[in-house]
C-alpha cells in the first residue's frame, strides 16, 4: 500500500476570514467532537474529553482545599419543586426537557431534565439544616445539565446538553456566604489563565444579565477573535431568596431561628472551547502545554536503510522524556510530513523530529507549534530544553492572548463613541448607572451591546461621570460588547 | 447548652434479624444516602460519593494502562435508534424515561433517556471506522443512566437512576475482542477484592441472563447476609451483532471490507452498595481501610482542667500522621461516648483516643472497628503500628467475607438437594445443560433460583455429569442462587 502523503483536509478557511467556519472546521477535524443525531447535541470524544479531565482535576483540588466536597443528586426535577422559586423558574421554564412516560405508563407529574440543581438539592438541604452546627453545606457535583435552547447551537459554546460543576453552599452568615463567592471566581480566574492560558475580565453581571434566583452573580469574561465577547464561568450570591422558599433555617448560637445564606457557581465544557477558539491558527489548534494531552510528539524521519537505528533512538528520546505527556509517532503508513500537518492541526506544543543526520550530530530538531520556530538541541540539554520551551509557550500564549483583549478594549465617555466601539467590535468600557431598562436601551441603539461585567475595583470612576446613555449619575464602570 | 451525650438513634434492628432494615437504616443514618422527591431515585451524599471517587480512580488507572481513553455521548437516544439492535431494545423498551416536550413544543421524534450507550455510541463509531488503522477503538464513558424500573427500590442496588462507567470498545479481530473482555473482568475482580474486601465469583452469564444484545456476558457476583446473591459488574462480547445493526465495517489489511467485534462492559455505584451489605454490623458500617474517606479518627477525652494540652497533643498527633486519611473530632458540643457512637455509625476503620493520663504515659488507645479490641500504643510506635492495623483489617474483612462466602457455597447432584440448599439459602453449584427453557423451570420448581454465572475454569464435570434438572447431559456447572 503506498503511503498516505498528501495533507489530510485541513481547514479551509482562515481565522481572521471567517472565526465561525474556521472553528467548526478545526474542533472536529482535530477530532475533538463530533455531531450526534440529537439535534443541539454533541459528541466529547477523548482528545477533548482529556482536557476536560485536566480542567476538573484543576478545579476539584482547589474547591476541595476550601472543603467543598463531591456529591450527586438525581438528574429529574418535578415541575412542583421547579416552580418554588419564582424568578428561577421563569428563568428557565421555556428551555426544560419533560420526561412525560417512562415504559408505557403516563407519569402523573411529568419531570424536567435538571436545567441546573437548585431546587432539587435545595429539597435535600432543608432536610440536613436545623442547627449552625450542621453549617456550612460545602457541596459540588460534577455531571451533565440539560437546556434546551433555540438559539444556533456551538460545539462547546452553545449546546443543549453540557457538562459542568456545579457548587452549592450554605452558610450561616452573609459574610461567610460572600467571601466564598469570591475565592470561587479567583478559582475559576486561575484555571483560566494558569491551566488554560486565557486571560478573564472579572466582575459583577448587571441586574438585567444576572442568574434567575440570585442577589447578584459574579462573573468571569472574555473576548473572541471575531469581536465578541464570551461569558467563562459564573458565581452566584443568592442571598437568601432559595433559603427562604425552601426553608432552610437554622437555630443559631443566641438559640434564634434564622434563614441561611447560599451560593451556587458553575464552570462548563464551554470552557474547552473559549481556549481552543482563542490560541488557534490557520493551521489548527494551540494547545497549551498545561493542558495539552499531547505535549510532545517525536516524528522519526524515516528511509529505508537507516529505519532500525532511527526507531531505536526515537524510543530512546521517548523513554528520556517520559516526565512529559510524549508520544511517538512510529506508524509507517504516514509519511513525515502528513504527520507534521497532523500533529499540527491537533495543536501539539512542541514536535521533534529525528532522523539519520540528527543522530550522527547527536541532536534532533525541535519546533514550536505557536510559532513554527525550529531550534536544534543537542541530546544532552533535551530534558532540561523541552521544559523551558513548554513553560515559554505557556506563557507566551497567555501574553498574546493578554495583549489582544486589551488592545479590544476601549473607554468611552459619550455614546457617539461607545456606539463607535462596539461597531469596531471592541469592548466599551464607560460609565453607567446600571439600571435594567438603561441596558436594553443601550442594546437596541447600539445594535446588540450587552454589558459583560462590572469591575469589583472600581479605579476611574470620578463623582461626576454620567451614565453612557442615559446621563443619570453613574454608579460605576462596566464593559460592554456584542457576546455569545 | 448541654452537651449532647446521648447516642444518635441508632440502628434498632439486628442485621441477621432483618438484614434490609437493617441496610436502609445504616445507609442512611450514616449519612451516604437520602431519598428524593423523585420515587426510585436517591442522593449520593458526600461520605458515599468519596468512595466512588476512589472506586472510579481504581477503574480509571487499570482501564487507562489499556489504552482506554475517556469520552462523553449525549444524555439522548432518539427512539428510532434504540430500535436498531431488535434483541436491545426488547431488553430495554419497557423501562425507559422519555422525553417528549421541549418548553412548550412536543419533539417529533421522542427522545430515551440513555438506559445504556451502545445505540447512540455506535452510531458515532460507524462514522469513525474505516481501515484497520482506525482499530481498536477503546472509550469509555463515567455518567448517569436511567432504567425506570417497576421492582421494589433499593438505595445503590436498584434505583431509577445510577452512575457507572461504560466501556465501549472496538476491535479488529475476535480474538482481540476476547482478550479484552477477560481482562475487564479481571479488573472488576480487582477492585472489589482488593478495594472493597469482597469476594468475586467469576464466570459466564447463562443464555437466559446475558446482556440483551450479547454474544454473551461475563459477571462477577457475590453473596449477601440474608441469603441473596447480587451481581457485581459485568463484561459483554457482543460479537459482530451491533456491528451489522449499524454498519460498523472496516477495510482490513487483506483489502476485504469486514464487520468489526465489539465489547461493552460496566461498572456502578451498586458497587457501594454492596460492600457496606456485606461489612457492616449492628453497631454501623464498617468500610475497608483502603476506600473509607476516614481512615483514623481521634477522639480527644476532653476535662476542662487538661483540655488545651490534650487538644495540642491531639493536634500534633493529626500532624504525624497526616499520611493516612486522619480525622480529629475535636467539636466540643459532643461527648466522647457520642463521637464513639458516631463514628462507629460511619465504619470509621481506626479510632485512637487520647487523654490526660495517656500524654503522661506517651501512649495512646487505638479501637478497631471490625473486631472492636483495644490496643495501647507507645507514641513512637504509633505510625508503623496503625499502618500494620489498616492492613490487617483489610485483610481480615476480605477473609471473613470470602469464609462466609465459601461456607455458604453447596454442591448439588440430584435436584431435591439443589431446592434443598436453595432452601436452605445457599448458593448451589450444580451440573447443568445451560438452556433458556431448563433455567426456567429450575426457578419455578425452587421457588426463584436463578443461574449466578459460570465459572470460566470448569474443573470437577465429568463426562458422565447429568443436568440437575432436565437430565440432559450436563455442559458445565454453574453457580444457581436467588438474587437481588
Amino acid at each position: 500500500m503506498a503511503k498516505k502523503s498528501k495533507q489530510e483536509k485541513g481547514v479551509n478557511v482562515k481565522k481572521k476570514d471567517d472565526f465561525s467556519e474556521w472553528y467548526t472546521q478545526v474542533i472536529r477535524k482535530a477530532e475533538l467532537m463530533d455531531y450526534s443525531v440529537v439535534s443541539g447535541c454533541m459528541v466529547i470524544r477523548p482528545y477533548a474529553y482529556e482536557m476536560w479531565e485536566k480542567i476538573q482535576s484543576f478545579i476539584d483540588k482547589k474547591i476541595k482545599t476550601l472543603g467543598v466536597k463531591n456529591a450527586y443528586f438525581p438528574l429529574f426535577i418535578p415541575e412542583s419543586l421547579l416552580k418554588k422559586e419564582k424568578e428561577h423558574v421563569e428563568g428557565f421554564n421555556p428551555e426544560v426537557a419533560w420526561v412525560t412516560k417512562t415504559g408505557n405508563t403516563k407519569l402523573s407529574e411529568r419531570l424536567a431534565i435538571r436545567p441546573t440543581s437548585e431546587t432539587i438539592m435545595y429539597d435535600s438541604y432543608k432536610k440536613w439544616v436545623r442547627s449552625y452546627n450542621d453549617l456550612p453545606i460545602l457541596i459540588n457535583q460534577w455531571c451533565n445539565v440539560v437546556r434546551w435552547e433555540f438559539k444556533h447551537p456551538m460545539p462547546f459554546f452553545r449546546t443543549r446538553e453540557f457538562l459542568w460543576q456545579e457548587g452549592h453552599t450554605v452558610h450561616a452568615t452573609k459574610k461567610q456566604a460572600e467571601k466564598e463567592v469570591l475565592s470561587i471566581l479567583d478559582i475559576y480566574t486561575q484555571v483560566y489563565e494558569d491551566l488554560m492560558a486565557v486571560p478573564m475580565l472579572k466582575g459583577k453581571k448587571s441586574e438585567k444579565e444576572k442568574f434567575a434566583g440570585a442577589d447578584y452573580t459574579l462573573s468571569v469574561e472574555t473576548f473572541f477573535p471575531d469581536g465578541k465577547a464570551i461569558q467563562g464561568a459564573t458565581s452566584h450570591f443568592l442571598g437568601q431568596n432559595f433559603s427562604k422558599a425552601f426553608g432552610i433555617k437554622f437555630t443559631d448560637k443566641d438559640e434564634k431561628v434564622r434563614f441561611a445564606w447560599q451560593n451556587s457557581w458553575g464552570l462548563t465544557t464551554r470552557s474547552i472551547g473559549v481556549f481552543l477558539a482563542i490560541h488557534g491558527d490557520d493551521k489548527g489548534l494551540i494547545i497549551p502545554p498545561k493542558i495539552a494531552p499531547v505535549q510532545v510528539v517525536i516524528v522519526p524521519i524515516i528511509f529505508e536503510k537507516t529505519k532500525n537505528e532511527v526507531l531505536k533512538e526515537a524510543k530512546k528520546l521517548k523513554s528520556e522524556l517520559k516526565s512529559f505527556s510524549i508520544k511517538l509517532d512510529e506508524r509507517e503508513f504516514y509519511t513525515p510530513g502528513w504527520k507534521f500537518n497532523h500533529w499540527e492541526m491537533k495543536g501539539v506544543p512542541l514536535r521533534i523530529e529525528i532522523g539519520p543526520k540528527d543522530i550522527e550530530k547527536k541532536q534532533v530538531i525541535v519546533v514550536r507549534r505557536d510559532n513554527s520556530k525550529k531550534i536544534v538541541v543537542k541530546n544532552k540539554d533535551l530534558k532540561k530544553k523541552i521544559k523551558e520551551l513548554l513553560d515559554d509557550i505557556q506563557k507566551s500564549l497567555f501574553n498574546n492572548a493578554k495583549k489582544f483583549l486589551n488592545n479590544n478594549i476601549m473607554e468611552a465617555n459619550n455614546f457617539n463613541d461607545f456606539k463607535k466601539g462596539i461597531k469596531n467590535k471592541n469592548i466599551v468600557y464607560a460609565p453607567w448607572c446600571g439600571l435594567k431598562n438603561c441596558e436594553e436601551l443601550i442594546k437596541d441603539k447600539s445594535g446588540g451591546a450587552k454589558s459583560l461585567n462590572i469591575p469589583l475595583n472600581q479605579k476611574n470612576l470620578k463623582s461626576n461621570n454620567k451614565c453612557i446613555q442615559c446621563n443619570k449619575d453613574a454608579l460605576f464602570h462596566a464593559y460592554f460588547a456584542k457576546s455569545y
